[in-house]
């Protein structure tokens, strides 16, 4: 079974949590689940696995592997618009690992630039590869106004809800402008998987410029195609990209490599196209736009490239037998 | 590095977490974290690994292996006084492993089962044997009253603290009496290891009993030796145990396994000698006592033997390289 099949049986069975489990806000297939505590604070949660020979090659420099699995999880809760709060960590250990000292030293560094300290965790060992994970929570009410720059403090006080609501990757509407934040494609060969900065910051400047008008959002991890594709049917909306608009990283000579390649970490998000100047104050660009689907026509995500082909990206990107 | 030096020197980096964040009330060294959330709620945190050849031989039924994966991280919530909320998974699991569904179905029902559901996760393989990690969040202030039985709404109606505090390691006093839920000791032969019921129960029952009489918790995963002797070094105390007193499992001949065999799940807590007999309406055993350390005494934990013997047991126990 794939991945991304046995995810969908999950998200399946999981539908109806939320109504037997009171606290259960947003349970499984966003970016981060959402757990409202009893006086009523909403928590962001997320959990992603780093696993030796596949999120990374053996020798890679233990400094990046740390780095890698803590910020895997700190843009998940970017996805969402939320601040990350606090972290647990495992590491399933090749047998007679010289270096889990190290390791672990360097994933509470990463844990506390990004300002969710590593709290706990389990360490064990194994004939297998390396295997770390990194569960972080983030809130919508942050620390973080206090420690911003003057902008920050400036955008804070616009008229916008606050406590802000988590971003969802069902919100998008027909109309709705689509647009990215860096650049696409060649992570891997790049390097840039493992020294990505998830994009907190930048997501959190977009809510608050574009307050509810920003409709949805995702992190870009498995590839556009796969991850737009998961934001249009969840949005039930067709995306339409324009293959010619895509920020492509330097050396990336295709616009197929921006839609397949995946690792991105960047914040794929739709804002109502009234707020498209407030939101031009953060680094992203415009790639394409929402449509409803038509009747018959599936949610998903299409590719316009400049020979006027059409492309059915759902299945562009990285799934795993 | 053995994994008690390295977790040794985790904890110790991670002595002043909480006064770097605020949101940070309990660190790495206790059953659980403990995070404050904006409002004020504290949220008990806890992950844990179950690995395949260590945790659970090959060949254990699948329905045995999700239990135990969730039922671990439910005892450490346990042994805080806390009530199960939510929980996380991941699986990392052998390339083409043919149950993932079935072991995720199964997962996903021990969750429920004790109130935690699962709303996240993250989903691998690879070339090792079976890694799963299951995060699990836990609050003092539960909906468990409302669909507590009689006796419990009785209970909670004394007039003891509410919301309750987490029950840390840390708070023995010298003159409390140890005692211990169950019996100790052949955990893995005789197949409890796989079937234990977490004690949230007796936990939240001896909470409301005791109230602020009882001082310090654990639950006994490691070993009555080495798990008692973190407590007592948590608390600053000598635990003395007496081995005639020591509840043994049916089939275990020798008081020396239920201090060694480790993964009883069962709790180990200390009350004031005031709070025994309310203590009595749970079903537990009194094994021991708290006394100060003498002048140059490190705290630990010794067992009495019925022939005279003094035995320091502070590293009887389950380790791993």
């Amino acid at each position: 079974m794939k991945e991304s099949d046995l995810l969908a049986h999950i998200q399946k069975r999981s539908a109806n949590l939320a109504a037997a489990f009171g606290q259960v806000v947003v349970g499984p297939g966003d970016d981060c689940a959402v757990i409202r505590t009893p006086r009523g604070d909403e928590i962001l949660l997320t959990v992603d696995h780093l696993v030796e020979g596949r999120h990374f090659e053996p020798g890679t420099p233990i400094d990046l592997i740390a780095r890698k699995a803590v910020a895997r999880s700190v843009s998940d809760i970017a996805a969402m618009g939320g601040t990350p709060a606090w972290g647990l960590a495992t590491g399933c250990l090749p047998r007679g690992y010289a270096h889990a000292d190290e390791l672990f030293e360097a994933m509470h560094k990463w844990a506390n630039h990004w300002g969710c300290p590593l709290v706990g965790g389990d360490i064990s060992t194994s004939s297998g590869p390396m295997v770390l994970t990194v569960t972080v929570g983030g809130t919508m009410v942050d620390g973080a106004i206090a420690r911003a720059s003057e902008e920050e403090r400036e955008l804070a006080a616009w008229p916008h809800e606050y406590p802000r609501l988590p971003i969802p990757r069902s919100g998008a509407c027909p109309g709705d402008a689509l647009l990215t934040t860096g650049v696409l494609g060649g992570s891997l060969g790049s390097g840039h998987h493992l020294r990505f900065e998830p994009r907190v910051h930048e997501a959190r400047r977009l809510h608050m410029l574009a307050g509810r008008d920003l409709h949805a959002m995702i992190d870009i991890s498995d590839g556009l195609g796969r991850d737009g594709a998961r934001l249009a049917r969840a949005s039930g909306v067709v995306l339409e990209i324009d293959a010619s608009r895509l920020p492509l990283r330097e050396g990336v000579e295709s616009w197929r490599h921006a839609v397949r390649d995946g690792e991105d970490y960047e914040l794929l998000f739709l804002v109502a196209p009234s707020a498209l100047g407030e939101v031009r104050r953060v680094d992203a660009t415009r790639i394409g736009t929402a449509r409803a689907a038509a009747v018959g026509e599936q949610p998903g995500a299409w590719v316009n490239d400049p020979d006027g082909g059409r492309h059915d990206v759902g299945n562009w990107g990285w799934d795993h037998e």
